[in-house]
């Protein structure tokens, strides 16, 4: 694995990401500014921008362009912005830093943070029905997935069994419900947006589904690995939380050593689905990537 | 003006609605119970379901059938049924009781019910990307107009307003902008989504959308009297909360006498918007009824 190669890869595509993101939010009417102001604070916040790389990337890899995936794209990070926001509100985690920047309602208030996370939500809906490059029938397609994975049978349900796990000792059959859903969704949804957006069929969907759900888990695995092993000043962030907090993790099921296997066998899946389709490098990469990282 | 005629009308459409809405709310899934049952709490806790009638009446008047555009009628409430959920939040309003019931954070925790919000808005645009009797076209027309209407330029921006304007004296231009974004957007929404699942044309959506505007303001300079002079007992609710609470109303700028005339004007000019068209004698009503109820 050529980890160099990803990893610019993906700083590239999220430049280009943050260019036609930032042009969502332009809002001029004073009288919205606080939460207009809050909703671009959010989303302009950073972060490695992985799902509308495997967005952008899924359309590529069946031939499309990504002037027509990229307001897909956005769109998920719409979503994905507004989840953290409420996320890190008192009544959820209480989290006063995100990414080493004050948390929305920290900077806004609570109320204007709630707000901004309603409208970022409702945004993204408006975004798929405004995109320029897709057919209705694209645009009612990507609606339907987006609304799905993200609603109660898929984001939000990952977060109410999260919630509703806490303080108690959850099988690993729970474990992993959980995170197919709270982080997994979103990920399957980034690869099928990808794939509406190219305009590719059933088999690509599958495929796209199949290597979104084995990415996600690979991706939350390395993540309990990372928090139990890393160096804090590398991380960026404090390790051994999970502990702490008595988290149930992949850890409290096997050791560190089987974690990793674990990891590399959902990054096998990931690659193997999408094995047949040239070009098909980058996604690969990022699968390989996913597990091997330090951060 | 028949009273008993729109009263009546109200009362069965609102009972055919709930049968309709009742069926978007059978989630099966054990792991999710919780934010389900709050979804549901809330979304079936009645009201007088004013937006449901006026997508459905605005079908009807455009030559559609209520199997149509009920499927819009359910979206618009889901949007309607978050709003009220996360608008009694400790956060925002901080209320401990609607319509004489707990407020869904009350009976479900703070936590649940921002998700029961987020899983409800979240929904409606899946309920719209699945309606059966509505064309690709039709559905991504309703998908632009609910989120434009919903969000930072619509409902959320009302609320914005309405927050930011707390405590100051604002004038009587931003009175009317802030209540024909917080309430009217939806009303308009309403109007508007009826004449989508008709199928009807540009004049009839400017129709539509000149109703609800002015509607809306009818209906919200009525309650503004209403708080100030109607019997507790009759309304329902605690009169006189919004002199007590220093809220800027239209009677902070004009008399009761004087609101009332402008109510009138506002319901007239609902009334015109659709007098070309046949078979408005529902709407015309409903206009009235608007102005001249008593809760």
């Amino acid at each position: 694995m050529n980890g160099t190669n990803i990893e610019n890869a993906l700083c590239t595509a999220a430049e280009e990401f943050e260019k036609a993101f930032a042009k969502y939010f332009e809002h001029k009417d004073a009288d919205l500014k606080i939460v207009s102001d809050a909703m671009r604070y959010s989303a302009l916040a950073g972060g490695k921008r992985i799902r509308p790389f495997i967005v952008n990337e899924f359309c590529k890899l069946f031939g499309g362009d990504v002037s027509a995936s990229m307001s897909l794209s956005c769109a998920l990070e719409c979503v994905h912005t507004y989840s953290l926001i409420h996320d890190d509100l008192p009544c959820m985690d209480n989290d006063d830093l995100r990414r080493g920047k004050p948390t929305c309602h920290k900077v806004y208030g609570e109320e204007f943070a709630l707000l901004a996370g309603d409208a970022l939500l409702t945004y993204a809906f408006e975004i798929i029905a405004n995109a320029k490059a897709l057919s209705d029938s694209a645009k009612i397609h990507a609606v339907k997935l987006l609304s799905s994975l993200s609603g109660i049978e898929g984001m939000v349900g990952g977060q109410t069994i999260d919630l509703e796990s806490e303080g108690k000792s959850i099988g690993i059959d729970k474990l992993i419900k959980l995170h197919l859903l709270k982080t997994g969704a979103l990920i399957r949804c980034a690869a099928k947006l990808g794939v509406i957006a190219a305009g590719a069929d059933e088999n690509a969907l599958e495929s796209a589904d199949k290597y979104g759900e084995a990415l996600g888990l690979a991706f939350q695995i390395t993540d309990d690995i990372l928090d139990a092993t890393a160096d804090e000043s590398e991380l960026g962030k404090p390790v051994g939380s999970d502990k702490e907090n008595g988290k149930v993790t992949f850890l409290t099921f096997m050791s560190v050593e089987e974690a990793y296997t674990e990891a590399k066998r959902y990054a096998d899946m990931a690659r193997e689905a999408i094995g047949l389709y040239e070009k098909s490098q980058m996604l690969t990469e990022l699968s390989e990537y996913v597990v091997k990282r330090n951060k």
